[in-house]
Parts: C-alpha cells; structure tokens; sequence
C-alpha cells in the first residue's frame, strides 16, 4: 500500500457518552456472506489478520451454516484454523446444533445464533415460526455453555421494520430480547436489518428493554446504512449507554434475504465519529482504512464508506 | 417519471426536539455550482420549480458572483425571473456591492453573503483576510437593509476545521458570527465546509454561540457529509434547539476550493430522519426522491444519497 495521509478529527469529548466502545466487526462474515464470487479462504484470512492488526479486538469470522445456505462461507473449515493464532476475539455463527459441533471442533470461543424479531423473516431466512426458531436455538445454546462457557451472542433481525410486515412493535422485540437472554445469551446485538430505524424509535427500543430488566451491558446495536441513518441511530444508542458497536469494515455486505438492505454502517465511519468524540476504541483508522482499500482492490469496486473514499483519495 | 413505491419509516418522535425544522435547499446553487459541464437554465429553472413542488419553501437559487468565477452560474440573469413567480422563497448568494446591485435589479428578496471563520479559507476564497472580507460584506449588508430591508443570511464556511489550517477554535467561529449578526445578518448558516466535525464539537460551538448571546433561531446548520457525519451533527445541533438546516437534494455539491470538500448532507437523508422523529418539515419525501431521481439522470450519474438510491431502486 502507498503511503497515505489520514486525516483525523478535532477530539471534542461529548455529555453522557460511554468512555469506551467495542466495536464487533463483522465486514468479514456479514461482509463478505453475499459476495456472489466466491472470495477465497487465504483472501479471506489476510484480510481478518490485517483486520486484527488495526487494534480491533472483536472480528467475526465465518458462519458454520450449511454450505447450500451460504456458498461464500462454506470454507469454514478451511478459514477458521488460519486466523485461530490471532489475539482477537473470533466469534461465529452457529446457525443450529450441527453448526454448533463444527465450531467446537475447531475450538471456537464464541459463538453466535440468528433470531428474528418477525414472523415473515422468521419465515424466510429460517423456515420457522419465531417460536419454533428460539425452540431450535435453546438446544444450542446450553450445547454452547455446556461445552466449556462460550460466550454466546444472539442477534436479532427486524428490530425496527420488517419489509412484509412494515412497523415492528417495539413490545415484540423485546419479548424475543427476553427469550434469548433467558435461554443464556450473554450479548444481543439489535438489528435494524432493513436500514429504517430512526433515533427516536432507537430511543424507545432501548427504554422499553430496560424498563424490561435486559441490562445495556448486554446489548450490542446493529445498523445498516441504507436511507443513511446508521451513525445517528447508533450515536442515541450511545446516549443509551450500549457500549458495542457491530459494523463492517469499508461497509461491506447487507443482507441477502431482505429487499433493500444494503450497507452495514462503515467501521471507519464509526471510527470517525467516535474518533471525533474522544471515544477510545483501540482502532487505528490509517491502518483500517488501507485493510479495505485492499479489499476493495480484492473485489474490484469501490467502498462504500465516505470516511474510506475520502481518506483514500486524499493523497496530496 | 414511473410511479414509484416510497417507504417511509416509522414515526416515533424522541424527546428534546424540535416539532418543526425548516430545510433550507441548496442543491440548485451549492449543488449545481460544481458541475463541470454547464446546466442550461431552462433545467436549473425546472429543477427549482420541481423542488418547489415537493413542499419545500426556501430554495437557495444561485449566486450573483462575478461569471468568471463561477461560470456555471453566470446564467442568474436568465434564471432568476424565470422562477420568480414561485411561492416559496428564493434566496441568492451576492459576494458584494455589485453582486447585490444585480439581484436587487431582479427583485431578490433574501440575499445571502459569504464569509469564513479561518484567514486561509477567506484568502483562498475571497483573497481578503477575514476582516477585509468583514469590511466588504458591511456595506452589502447595510445596503440591502436599506433596499427594502431584505432578509439577510450570513454562511460562515470552515467552523470546524480548515484543510490548511487544521483545528478551527471555537472562539474564532463565535467572533466572526457576533460580527456577522452586529454588521445586520439576520441569521447565520454555520458550515462545516470539509466535514470533519463530530457532534461533540457542534455541541462546543452551539454552548459557545449561546453563551456569548447568539439566539438560536438565528442559527442554520451547514453540514457536509465527507466522512458519513451530517446526519448526526444535524441531530445534534436540533437537540440545541437549531430548526433550519441546510440540505442538497440528492446531496449534489461540496466546495470548489476546498480539499476533499464533497457531499452535501442529503435533503432525502435528512428528511426521512424527520420523518421518523415527527418532526414536521412539509416536505413529500416521495417528490422528492422524484426530483433527485430525475436531475441525476439529467446530470448523469446515480444520486449519492443513500435514501435516494435506496428508494429508487424499491420498484418492485
């Protein structure tokens, strides 16, 4: 990589903002699950070690669902034992009890389920009833904590609109926040997977779940980019006291399964903001920045970060 | 224009807001000025009465700068009277006495001078020192008042950061608003003209601006969305109490002079923020997108606002 100028922020520190924020990356599981050329594994492990190496602590790796479900990520096996060494938090996604076994095979510390917060997306990224799938994750859950005290992470879709059903009441998803607690997730990680969410519904999302007894240390937000809403939403998460972060380096991915959900919020744009406010995260942005002009180089079409594509232009 | 499916959030309205918030619409002039290839007025002319259309009710509409600084203005002769008619306001931009003699000829109601908070910007802009530029602007200013006491706006670029000089003190920013509104500016439009700030340092200048007297109704909000920052700036400076924010519809623009200064804050972003919160700004988001859709086609190439792309590609 060329050497390169970043630009950084004026730190002017903000009233009632946590000190510090982990910011889960997810660029190359969420990221890269719905690139239809298959990136290949040895891409896949440069890219998690230069990941790591930008102070990141928290990066999601790779999925253990069927190979049929999700053609990119069926390299699992091969990808996981590449990036084990690294001293980063790895997590994966386990979508039920076999995904579960292949994980802990490899010696995964951390895993993750997928819930929905919706019937229809239940329904279609699982082929269940909500109910039914919290049925099949209870199992894996216990399989997760019986077999050595993994951490277990469990997002959840649809938090803030669903693209059949429209509005998603904000009592709904907290009595699935709930189940998923209750069946022994240690983190949530709230998805507004359509991109709708604004930060007044951000606000009484978290008010409701705590005035439901689910303790904002146990809560991760998850936003997508896709009418632009992402820093603000997760800047009144903040305001909340969430202190995780789930974003995608470059803003790469979306998800495959929903009608106009496109981008992750930008890791370097979070960065920024963060940056900007005097929030340590431990990530050095330079370093980010060039790990996704590299990977961008990798599929051969710009990122979709401002904050990339004005501090990689900025060469002068 | 096909019919096209517009998705609006969820109304949930947070706390601390205002229930109002004008958008002041500067695509037609902020927007379009940067264009390299001229847009013929009859299309500049289209395009305002189009933006009127949507319910918007100030429309930035060019500039009365000399031509040869501005070439893609030079039409303001042209354009102005051919948009005259329309129900809204239609500030212009007047960089001196003989600018002002020009839009005063035409009838202009609301002008608007243009001023920096840091001697390398006014230099570069304005080849003045930011006093010299002050003294210039007074008699604009005086005159205008006298002329009708037309309604009198005062940008104020680079409030927080300078590509040359860097860090922008707060109270570098307040002394040129003070002198701004002392020399008869009836409000100001504080710019964050290469889009480095963070919403902790808009809550700085804010607190700053109000302890030494400024009211905040006298205050807009300029942000520029270089790194992803507008939108949370803008929700910032609203929870100050700032009701008029400045936007480009489809986020046409940035700063001829200024490195890396792309990306006006999209009016479709800002707007379905407010749309969530209930914040009324009379705006129809669903026109628009229509609007941005159809400039872009003209201008071509895809709008770079994320609402609008999101939106225009919901065709199914």
């Amino acid at each position: 990589m060329n050497a390169m100028e970043v630009g950084l922020p004026a730190t002017v520190p903000a009233e009632g903002l946590p000190a510090r924020v982990r910011v889960h990356e997810v660029g190359a599981r969420d990221g890269l699950q719905n690139e239809k050329a298959v990136v290949p594994a040895q891409v896949k492990a440069e890219f998690i070690r230069r990941l790591a190496g930008t102070g990141l602590t928290t990066i999601e790796a790779t999925s253990f669902v069927h190979p049929k479900w999700v053609p990119q990520l069926a390299d699992a096996e091969e990808l996981f034992p590449a990036v084990a060494d690294l001293p980063v938090d790895l997590p994966v996604l386990v979508p039920n009890e076999r995904g579960l076994e292949r994980a802990l095979a490899l010696g995964a510390r951390r895993v993750a389920v997928f819930a929905s917060a919706t019937e229809s997306f239940a329904k279609a990224n699982l082929n269940r009833t909500v109910d039914e799938s919290l049925a099949m994750f209870e199992p894996v859950v216990a399989r997760a904590k019986d077999a050595g005290g993994l951490h277990v992470r469990g997002y959840l879709s649809m938090c803030f609109g669903d693209p059949w059903e429209g509005d998603v009441p904000v009592g709904q998803v907290v009595r699935v926040c709930r189940a998923l607690l209750d069946m022994g997730c240690d983190e949530l990680s709230l998805g507004d997977t359509i991109g709708v969410a604004t930060p007044g519904h951000v606000s009484a999302l978290l008010t409701a779940l705590d005035g439901a007894g689910v303790p904002v240390e146990r809560l991760g937000v998850h936003f997508h980019d896709t009418y632009g809403q992402a820093l603000s939403n997760t800047l009144t998460a903040l305001r909340h006291g969430v202190r995780t972060v789930d974003a995608s380096a470059g803003g790469l991915g979306g998800c495959p399964f929903a009608k106009s959900a496109t981008g992750n919020l930008a890791t370097e744009d979070l960065v920024w903001m963060l940056r900007g406010l005097g929030i340590d995260t431990g990530i050095d942005l330079g370093r980010l920045v060039a790990t996704s002009v590299w990977m961008a180089a990798h599929l051969g079409r710009p990122s979709p970060s401002r904050t990339v594509r004005a501090l990689s232009h900025q060469e002068s």
